[in-house]
């Protein structure tokens, strides 16, 4: 019999705790502050929704989970790297980060910055030692697949497009694609990674990106709607940031009534997208669940 | 009959330089002033002496120019996002490089945040994007040699041992361990990555890597050397810094003429490494003279 979502949850998430342990570099190895800082930034924290999401995609594609374990590690490096930067004084300012102190506070700024990007290079490099496909050139595509959510034309873009956004009024467009860029593009990149470590067809794999997109944007919607809503002790995080910054959200554009409308319209977009599948996409489903229908 | 080595270099640095305008996305592409700032951090700066060494070292093991061209545009991607970290107020806070303001400088910090990860992601991107070589499985090797050179144990863990021996007295063997990391790492990259676009065989591959490590240590004494003895305008990044800062230096451990023997002592054995080389290291030897024997 099947466990249940719970147990499912939680047995993925502490065998993948191991997996980040194991692949980022030993605290004793110089230069060891760095390399404590890299494991402060990364390990003990957040639910591992990306993760989670690849090794959904995986089985459903029938993977080695041997092989998504370094694909989700891969991008959870990416996203680690991206909290670190982003809460930087430059960036967003933040003292708080899964219920700690962010990185530059519990260390220091410029280590921070190096912790940031050595996260990144290590989710590159780990892709590109470990085999995650029998093809060294779709593994080729997998990378490059993970460097375009990351990028300029990804996440970072994403960033930049934020950054140019405080104190100005977006449309929903606009706002929309933002976030497909800063959260989406690597919530996409997940399940097509997670999936692609396995046997898919392209028809399906559209399914799953379209799938990827509707939970990425949803993630996104629901975080504001969290962000306006609740208090800083259930969020682990500064609540009531982005309105005291003056930031564009789904929530001062739509007002928290149509923002949920919203989360809960492409939560059910998302499960239309998976409508081909059978049983084998019970995990994705149940995570769109998850991920949209949280305390909100 | 070949052209002489000013001419080689002036022609490679003038067709490089178009390689990288090409590489790099276009200002008009969405987010346009992250990417006119990537643009500004990379074009229309530096001796571009790293794409040098992969291109001597590409035309030694025959290899495709443009091949060479991408894992060239890729380390100079690497060592540009390092220059544009590095000079943020958290790390040397430095407002002026290659003669004109700091990537910083002239946008803004977080920019500058966001141009430095981009010129990174960008990097892996061209590496899985392009055809290296002709096996795949070579070309994923390829991808974690720079990441190895980039990283924790590489470019940014040297880093890591500058920000920590500030204001503390390292031994010459600490000094070169942290610049055989800062420096040193990806030069030798540069240069195994050229010759990998073509064919080497192991023994070969060993050598120029012993080339590249003492090109890239005696290319940091070099930098020493010119650091304390140069002007501002000279140098096009300021003077006088490292004293300043009270950080370590091979001018400040040696003292100025030992700091010289020991860059005279370092090409000689560079070039001793090319011993079983015949004319085809000849490019590969002028640049180790080009690097080391620069105005000093």
């Amino acid at each position: 019999m099947r466990t249940d979502f719970t147990s499912w949850t939680a047995t993925h998430q502490s065998r993948f705790e191991e997996v980040l342990r194991v692949v980022l570099p030993s605290p004793d190895i110089a230069p060891q502050r760095l390399h404590q800082a890299m494991r402060y930034a990364v390990l003990d924290g957040g639910k591992r929704v990306r993760p989670l999401l690849a090794f959904a995609a995986g089985e459903l594609a029938g993977a080695d989970v041997a092989r998504v374990n370094i694909a989700a590690a891969a991008v959870e490096l990416i996203h680690a790297y991206s909290l670190v930067h982003d809460d930087l004084p430059c960036m967003d300012d933040d003292v708080l980060r899964r219920g700690k102190p962010t990185c530059h506070v519990q260390y220091d700024e410029a280590t921070a910055l190096l912790v940031g990007d050595s996260l990144q290079t290590l989710a590159f490099h780990l892709l590109a030692e470990h085999s995650l496909c029998d093809e060294p050139k779709q593994q080729l595509e997998m990378i490059k697949l993970l460097a375009t959510a990351t990028g300029s034309r990804g996440m970072a873009g994403g960033q930049a497009i934020d950054l140019a956004s405080v104190g100005r009024a977006l449309s929903l467009p606009e706002l929309e694609s933002m976030h497909i860029h800063k959260t989406g593009a690597l919530i996409r990149a997940a399940v097509l990674l997670g999936a692609q470590c396995g046997t898919v067809s392209s028809e399906r794999l559209s399914m799953l990106d379209h799938f990827g997109k509707c939970v990425g944007l949803a993630f996104q919607v629901v975080d504001d709607v969290l962000d306006a809503s609740s208090d800083t002790a259930t969020l682990g995080k500064t609540a009531g940031k982005d309105a005291d910054n003056d930031k564009p959200t789904y929530v001062t554009l739509l007002g928290i009534p149509a923002a949920r409308d919203m989360a809960r319209n492409l939560h059910a977009e998302a499960l239309a997208a998976l409508a081909e599948f059978g049983d084998e996409a019970l995990r994705l489903r149940e995570l769109a669940d998850f991920i949209v229908l949280r305390e909100f």
